[in-house]
């Protein structure tokens, strides 16, 4: 069993929707790679047989808007390289059973070039028949793990992750835990697509990398800070750690050559353009972050705590400016473009 | 632009997922004729080309559990005729957007041995890629219309069904515009599963025929008692009509020729064995038509008046069941299979 928290459903003021800005950031710095990408690896041709139908999935796609962004601009990408008027496009929209699928399915653009569908399940297994799907894509949602690593839950271990909820900053002990449940994971993850995905099929992974994952610690503050005003139980805070790892291009180069079913024509650090960084829009910043971390917080600590921690966290956000100045780090994505061997 | 109106959502007390026993019968009623199809017509190899996946849709396939008990069916007989450990199976499930997909994931069955996926859209549109499906499944669905005919919208004319909310009982001019619009949807539904379905895939629709559609009127009657009482406008009753169809074998027949795509290999009225109607259950019966209609009813006249429609209607079951037993008519189904030319 994989555990599983959704972005914030629906389209309210804290929802994933209203509340994605750094990952269209991510996105729109990456069409140029995406494009080139495209350009450089596609062979139609020899990846589709009888059919007319390129089949692309968004593995991690959560409500949208992000995920509409992306996969228009792969099929206008794919039709610009091949101007065949009888090529259909059919997009497989994927996340967890309990993403907000019917809000997904009511913003879908009614301008759309592609068939849609959505498919329920984690990418950690199948989700897809046989050499079934051409061109595979997931942005900022590959380091979700499928659950935290058992060995940070026993307290007398040098894993157990006092006042911390992520591994940075954390001892090697709790960095190697985190490093270990990506690698299984990642092992799931590519033998599933190794076999959906055709021989000469395209994958891109586009995965947040430095200082989006400091953010995730003033989060772990304000419920440090309930703690000390009394109100939550520190062996709580210690005993929660966020089911994320972000990984570099050392850890995806060696999940992808342990799988040994793709070929890694590509495998950068970019550096991508980010206003809202750039202006250390810490408020904006943080309300993004809080729409991907509430559920999870939720789930552990239950709705008053987590959402105080989350209120408390964006109060904060003048004096998180203020550190984000002195602590500048230019922010990095990790792309990734593989292709089925 | 189509109207449509869900099934109720979620899995409450007056919820299609725990009220739809009706459509079950007529699922189980129907399933011998189900495989017996699928043995008689179903030649896989010619249908398959490359690949070794079956893809099947369910047309109307709102939340559940119906569509599960269907689908598992199909793919069980097609497992059985072939043994072919190779064959994978995808289930497209589809409904209007606005069906209530999240229910209908969280509740997919764990033991599946399909691949599922949710396509939101009209049937009576284009859904799916060209040649990309190979059984085609609708049950309890195809009656219901794209919009109410407007002939009906117009009290100068003889179409005003006055009175009534629906064209069991209504003058010749009324059933004759209700025949129309369905001629209509069914054009453009034809269309669209000539181009989706393979030369050689199947089809097949269940739809309710006699003594169910008489169950409507109770509704109308429980809306123009509303009217006698001074809370309800008349003409609102007037100008509201149930956009739902129930073709005959004649009507099915004249629809699917004037397509002229699909070999009909089977068009039949069957008696469907209904312990509900056996035993004149009437308050499950309306409980089930109202986990049918209230959506379209709280459209037109706003929940307030819709629930006590409703409400009365339920209340009603004794009365309701004395009229059955003097009218007592045997529950028949339209059985269809197509094959793709």
């Amino acid at each position: 069993m994989t555990t599983s928290f959704p972005m914030n459903t629906g389209d309210g003021l804290y929802s994933y929707s209203k509340n994605s800005n750094l990952q269209k950031e991510i996105i729109d710095g990456t069409k140029e790679m995406v494009r080139d990408a495209i350009i450089r690896n596609l062979d139609i041709k020899n990846i589709l047989s009888s059919s007319n139908t390129f089949n692309i999935i968004d593995l991690g796609c959560s409500i949208g808007p992000n995920t509409f962004n992306s996969m228009q601009h792969i099929v206008q990408v794919v039709k610009e390289k091949y101007h065949d008027n009888n090529l259909e496009f059919q997009v497989f929209f994927n996340d967890h059973v309990n993403n907000d699928f019917n809000t997904l399915f009511r913003s879908l653009p009614i301008d759309r070039s592609y068939y849609a569908c959505g498919v329920p399940g984690s990418f950690h297994g199948r989700l897809f028949p046989s050499r079934s799907i051409h061109f595979a894509h997931s942005s900022c949602s590959i380091h979700w793990l499928s659950k935290v690593p058992k060995e940070l839950l026993d307290e007398k271990t040098l894993a157990w992750n006092k006042g911390l909820i992520h591994y940075v900053g954390a001892s090697n002990v709790v960095v190697n835990a985190y490093v270990a449940q990506f690698e299984k994971d990642m092992e799931m993850f590519f033998n599933a697509r190794a076999e959906e995905i055709v021989q000469g099929g395209m994958m891109v992974i586009i995965s947040p990398f430095t200082c989006y994952t400091r953010l995730m610690g003033f989060f772990g503050s304000s419920l440090m800070d309930l703690v000390n005003e009394g109100k939550l139980d520190e062996s709580l805070v210690d005993s929660f750690n966020l089911p994320m790892y972000f990984p570099s291009p050392q850890d995806m180069t060696k999940v992808v050559e342990k799988n040994g079913c793709f070929s890694i024509e590509k495998m950068e650090l970019r550096y991508t353009k980010s206003k809202i960084l750039d202006e250390v829009d810490a408020k904006t910043l943080m309300l993004t972050v809080r729409a991907c971390l509430e559920g999870v917080l939720i789930n552990y600590f239950g709705s008053k705590i987590a959402n105080e921690a989350c209120d408390r966290t964006i109060l904060k956000s003048e004096d998180i400016s203020a550190w984000m100045k002195v602590n500048y780090e230019k922010p990095s994505t990790l792309f990734v473009v593989l292709k089925r061997k």
